[in-house]
């Protein structure tokens, strides 16, 4: 049994300027982040989950990401205003949100559409 | 599918000097990261794994903490002399390293007898 019901980390990578992958993060800051763990504590989940920040995940091209354990649902371009729909129906419904999943071809290859 | 066989984060949290809960890192760096990550690159693990640094995993009083995922394995009081066994027994052999793992009554809790 893991110690949380489910634990999701959101990329906090910034990269130098000029970098050849997008960052993550404009600034290193993520309202994300914050939107999650507010909206989660408000569901009531509490301790069932948490909400980490990460280095990179290696989808930079599909970024902002986060990826949902231990269910391995990875979410790209994630927008603050997401945050409710990921915590509604994902973490309390138990139905991941499909409109925000990155497609299984474009995870960990490097020869994604989406990569240049 | 999730993206990577596993994925293994690494708490890389650096809390201020007198802080009432210790930090998984003494300087904001961690060899262990480093460690794991060659360890698996050698092993041939390559990109079926992906070794990530991550914010506090709030289990800071078994530190340093190290969580894979998608198994729910927590280990605590890692060393980085212990990445060879973590990449050989558990990502490569599949069988976690039991002598590392935290005990699930010490797990995401705040009565748990190491914490003062």
């Amino acid at each position: 049994m893991p110690a949380f019901e489910r634990h999701i980390f959101v990329c906090h990578n910034l990269r130098p300027e000029g970098a050849p992958r997008p960052s993550c993060t404009a600034d290193g800051r993520s309202d994300l982040h914050a939107e999650l763990q507010q909206k989660a504590k408000a569901a009531g989940l509490g301790n069932r989950v948490r909400i980490n920040k990460s280095g990179c995940l290696d989808q930079c091209e599909h970024g902002p990401m986060v990826v949902v354990y231990p269910d391995g649902v990875w979410y790209g371009n994630v927008r603050p205003e997401d945050a409710t729909a990921i915590v509604n129906e994902h973490l309390v419904g138990g139905c991941p949100v499909e409109r925000l999943r990155v497609a299984e071809d474009c995870l960990n290859t490097k020869i994604c559409p989406h990569r240049s």
